[in-house]
């Protein structure tokens, strides 16, 4: 494709893009074909020629647009609310055309250098240590893998070696995510030695039965390794007292690592910023700014104090010809830290949200989004019909028809099929709840008030 | 930012990325700041308000662009060379402002599906057998630690329970990539249970020090579960004996993994496919269009004949509430495969590529590039001053100056500090060996012939 014919062709796509943009409360917010239409309706092998551009785009329109769940409307409830911001889709484009792969730091400095200064803003903001080391994964589950093998590397060094390690238990609560499950089933912990920590009637996790359950393991001739504190569950964002548990963990010296995927945010707010207190003696801490920062999928930060220990955890003995570099104290090769070698030049989109909103644009969006979630659950609290199903800390509302569970699950069918609004559902104290996220960027009061009129006319 | 805001600022970007494209040339290759030059150029502190996205896209072009290696430019001949296809580059755009996660088929149905079509024409294209299943990860280096992940399943269930596993081990040539033993030793193997087999005098695996290496594991004790099979080492891109591996491999019960993130798409060449004979016994293998199929960084594709494993290698006692949705067997939950849980819309880049050149279209470009490398290896040949260092088995030229490592070196900073050219170097048999790669869409016989006059120029 020509220079021109690219440019023809991406200015009509930047039209469509902005006309989305404009247009995206048109489209039913949640998709709803038969699975496998899609795969009926395209070719079962691919093309043996080339096609133009303008047959492509045409289906992508016909197509694929359809069969997509539109995660950037403002409706968007569901999981986590997430938005690709104007700036951070810029920053997208820019990085494609790009291609930068900068495993190591010779491979494109800038990248590098980027992603050190952006995470350094970040840091700054929300107040963490500035011994932070930040770097950038895909996703919290990537990046919380590698703060569970970092814990490992602390905790029983030989298993890099031998592949033998002692019985290593890991402690979250039971309502942090499966992810962290996952990160640990994969290096090795084995899901029988994870201890799902019990909560408190806010859902967060009791410190005197992680420190029970810690003694237990260790008179069974066990080693604790590593607590996981959630800011933000993903169930209904409770948050882990961090403080306690960080005293716990100090005491038998474990590796503390906080899952803040979703509520890192938050300690941009000097009115949450207390629930972090304690966060300097973490030792890693994990938040996506493809969550609740503005920026589009996937980028997610890992941040750790011991960033040698995570270098550790991926050494090996020898180092391939073709990675080997002049060593420079100021040129940081981020690959020696991350299982992937291959990195995308993600810092970029996150330093045009940054700059283009500034910190105070970014606290007065997040604001709005805990303001809009608490006049949610105040207009829950004044129909009786309905209740909250756990207590809003972040920008999560979790609530419930005062019925059964299957009026629920009918009133839960309801909203998702009127395209106008998608939420999602989960189970709090055996009971079917709807999950309310607020997120994107352009969602208004107007927005929820006027789901929440439509809730009540179905019930 | 509004709609209209975006549109303008994006058809400016659009000018600059064609631009980009146009007169990539004009640019160094490689980089060569100061390290830290860039970070002492950007302020120290993030901005407290938000700023003018003129000034931002002014600072991306003045700081950053200078400070970038150029991954796109024709005469990028290090690492292996890559290209952002415009095709490829308005599927990332559009991926971009959708913003679409599919963890679950719920959440973007037709990012699924289209993820399985696309996955499946090329399959079809690549002549590998209809049961493999595909999935797209970021890296190689992802992709290869799930299928020894899944390995790990096969051979030691209990690991995913309890943590415990016998010692087992790895087999891989000396010349493999060094992802894998990242790989291994994060699930838990051991950097002292991977074997590093010999290779032959075309730097391909020794089958019958594989079977050794096997047998003596075996007479100790010890536990083989898997083998990587290397179609494209980074070296010096050879390719292991398939057939004779999955002999072996296949008569002790062993995972076979390829790993053909380089050399996988050269099976669309029916000159280079015998080489990929017998891959339909394969267990799993790894391609990436990212590396010599024209789609942006990043997409690496993991086939896998035995889903069930991989998906069991992750599958947890509970999935909790936010996951669980009705099963119906047509709607696949591609994050049950995978450890990390968000999933990029990346399958849309790819299906671009596809479809704009065709099977026809890129075929061309691959045998192009074979052409090229063979070309410029005859040219060396040529000069009795130089020396091909290895075979060129694909689009990738090894060669040396017949002199000291001392006097190559210099040849190699010679190149690097024109700007003209960027190779990288390697070690072959204990010497210090210049490394060009082909794979940019746009490189041309002249870019090969000039850069090759240059390189004769300099001795």
């Amino acid at each position: 494709m020509s220079p021109e014919e690219f440019r023809a062709a991406a200015h009509q796509v930047v039209d469509w893009m902005a006309d989305y943009l404009r247009d995206v409360r048109e489209y039913p917010v949640l998709a709803n074909p038969e699975p496998g239409a899609l795969i009926d309706r395209l070719p079962a092998h691919g093309p043996e020629t080339g096609e133009p551009m303008a047959a492509i785009l045409d289906d992508f329109q016909k197509l694929i647009v359809p069969g997509l769940t539109h995660w950037n409307h403002p409706r968007f409830f569901a999981f986590f609310s997430i938005t690709a911001s104007g700036p951070g889709i810029l920053g997208e484009m820019l990085s494609s055309v790009l291609n930068v792969q900068h495993m190591l730091w010779k491979a494109s400095p800038a990248a590098t250098e980027l992603e050190q200064v952006t995470l350094g803003w970040l840091r700054e903001w929300l107040k963490l240590p500035p011994e932070y080391f930040g770097l950038i994964h895909d996703t919290a589950s990537t990046a919380s893998m590698h703060a569970i093998l970092a814990a490992r590397e602390l905790a029983a060094p030989e298993a890099r070696i031998s592949g033998e390690h002692p019985p290593l238990i890991l402690y979250k609560s039971e309502h942090a995510h499966n992810s962290i499950d996952k990160g640990a089933v994969v290096v090795g912990v084995g899901a029988a030695n994870i201890r799902h920590i019990a909560t408190d009637s806010d859902f967060r996790m009791r410190p005197e039965a992680l420190e029970a359950s810690i003694e237990q393991d260790l008179a069974a001739g066990k080693k604790p390794f590593c607590v996981v504190a959630t800011m933000g569950t993903t169930a209904m964002t409770s948050a882990d007292p961090l403080e306690a548990i960080l005293r716990i963990a100090g005491k038998h010296g474990l590796w503390v690592h906080v899952d803040a995927a979703y509520g890192g945010p938050a300690a941009l707010l000097e009115e949450l910023r207390p629930m972090f207190n304690g966060i300097e003696q973490a030792d890693s801490m994990v938040l996506n700014p493809h969550k609740w920062l503005f920026t589009p999928f996937d980028l997610s930060i890992l941040y750790t104090r011991r960033p040698e220990i995570l270098r550790r955890s991926l050494a090996l003995s020898e180092v391939p010809a073709y990675l080997r570099v002049a060593q420079h104290e100021r040129a940081l090769n981020y690959s020696e830290y991350t299982l992937p070698l291959g990195r995308r030049f993600r810092s970029l989109k996150l330093w045009f949200v940054l700059r283009y909103y500034g910190r105070e644009g970014i606290v007065r969006v997040l604001r709005e989004h805990v303001r809009l979630a608490q006049s949610l659950a105040g207009w829950i609290r004044e129909d009786r019909r309905f209740e909250l199903s756990a207590p809003v800390v972040f920008s999560l509302v979790c609530f419930r028809y005062k019925g059964s569970d299957q009026e629920n699950r009918a009133l839960f069918e309801q909203i998702n099929a009127s395209g106008e609004a998608f939420l999602s559902s989960t189970e709090l104290n055996g009971k079917f709840v709807l999950r309310w996220a607020i997120g994107n960027m352009g969602t208004t009061e107007q927005d929820v008030r006027e789901t929440w009129e439509m809730i009540r006319s179905f019930v």
